[in-house]
């Protein structure tokens, strides 16, 4: 969060504002520049390693952690911008990713995928999902608001929540949807806790295409959202075996794919 | 927008929602595939060619409408999902865009862009903007709600719309912000309307530093949303001389960069 000068209207009193911060985060690998994500810097540099990593990963440029070699802050002094790099080093024998054709949108998954079938076949194979309850999704927002302040004081920043159960197992927040459910999975993957099979994924938006993606790479049994599922959401959901709640919110929810149980 | 079944929890009525198509469009450039946009379809493919030269023009492939030779939906009946696809041919001399590396995030705007400055370089230079008045920005989401039933219908789509003081010119609704941004700049671009100097652009979320850039590009004179704005977006407004104005809802409105003027 920073701070600017504001003049709230009709009063036309000029006070401090809580902003969401938003920066650009350069990936290189291997020396090349591979993408650029606008995201919102934490504390610490951790926060952008685990957001680089699961980027990798959910977009398809590693399969695992031991496709990387190396993952470390650009500390050079003398680089510019030298506190928005992240500099990747591929294992051996990992294919370095060429660069796409640039995907405006939520995400580019879908670059050089032309349906979801071939998406499909780009995704682990699947166990079957356990479904989440109704009783514990409907404890998941209050659970990520009160461990999350940053979002309360600006109104502008999405989370992103890992539940077993009800019991929140982590959570991001950041200005981009992807980029909070990103800093999640990859922080999942470099403590080796991947597949998260048996948990539930948690977001304060809408559900797009990618956001289900992201939880299928990451092999989530159930995406569970405050917000709206989109049309592809929905229908990839379905193809691929994901619990998809929408509208969840003050005890109520929306099923758009597979089940959520009633009662606890 | 399209219909899905759905289960109502706590009730378990399953009955039909209403959900926000959300579809991948392939921008194909003198036969080479250059980006997939995931955006909502209309019921004419003139909205599609609306937003493939917005998105042309304010991600800086071309810089006027005569850049363009030719733009058409693809229409051979044997191409595979030919609904879905626009075909751009640049005009001579105009250099072709060559793939970048994959940006995620809300826009691609950043690529190969490392500071404000050389953003800055890219830009029109801008006349001083006319600031927007509290009466005119008040009468905006309601004349954009009246205009847009689906909206209100799904709760999943953004809304962007430009304004001659408080009369409503033009709107256009998409699962994406950039993507309802695109759609009217494009439009005003293919109309030869730009640049639209003394125009006031709208938009039903928050403001990512994407979408000052897409204002900047068009020659916009302000930037007026119902959410929150990133810091990226207020720190490039200023710097740029755009009035950008957020939260802007039942009357009352935040002033980020710039002025709006109080009275009408």
């Amino acid at each position: 969060m920073t701070t600017f000068q504001v003049e709230r209207l009709p009063s036309g009193h000029v006070e401090d504002d809580l902003i969401a911060v938003e920066a650009p985060l350069e990936i290189v690998v291997d020396g090349v520049p591979l993408a650029v994500l606008l995201r919102t810097p934490s504390t610490t540099r951790e926060d952008d390693l685990d957001l680089a990593a699961g980027f990798l990963l959910t977009e398809g440029v590693i399969e695992a952690l031991d496709d990387l070699a190396g993952l470390t802050p650009c500390i050079d002094p003398a680089a510019l911008d030298a506190d928005n790099r992240v500099l990747v080093a591929l294992a051996a024998g990992v294919p370095r990713p060429t660069p796409r054709a640039f995907a405006a949108g939520t995400s580019c998954g879908l670059c050089g995928v032309s349906t979801l079938e071939d998406l499909a076949r780009r995704l682990p194979p699947r166990a079957p999902a356990a479904p989440p309850t109704l009783t514990a999704i409907g404890a998941m927002e209050p659970a990520v608001r009160s461990a999350q302040a940053a979002f309360r004081a600006s109104g502008a920043l999405h989370a992103a929540a890992v539940f077993d159960g009800a019991t929140l197992m982590d959570h991001a927040e950041d200005v981009g949807r992807h980029n909070a459910v990103d800093k999640v999975i990859g922080r999942a993957l470099r403590a080796r806790r991947l597949p998260l099979v048996g948990r539930v994924l948690w977001v304060s938006g809408r559900v797009s295409f990618d956001l289900v993606q992201k939880a299928l790479v990451a092999g989530l049994d159930a995406l569970v959202a405050v917000g709206a599922p989109t049309s592809l959401a929905v229908e990839l959901a379905r193809a691929q075996g994901l619990h998809l709640v929408g509208f969840s919110r003050d005890g109520r929810a929306n099923v758009y794919a597979g089940q959520c149980l009633r009662g606890p």
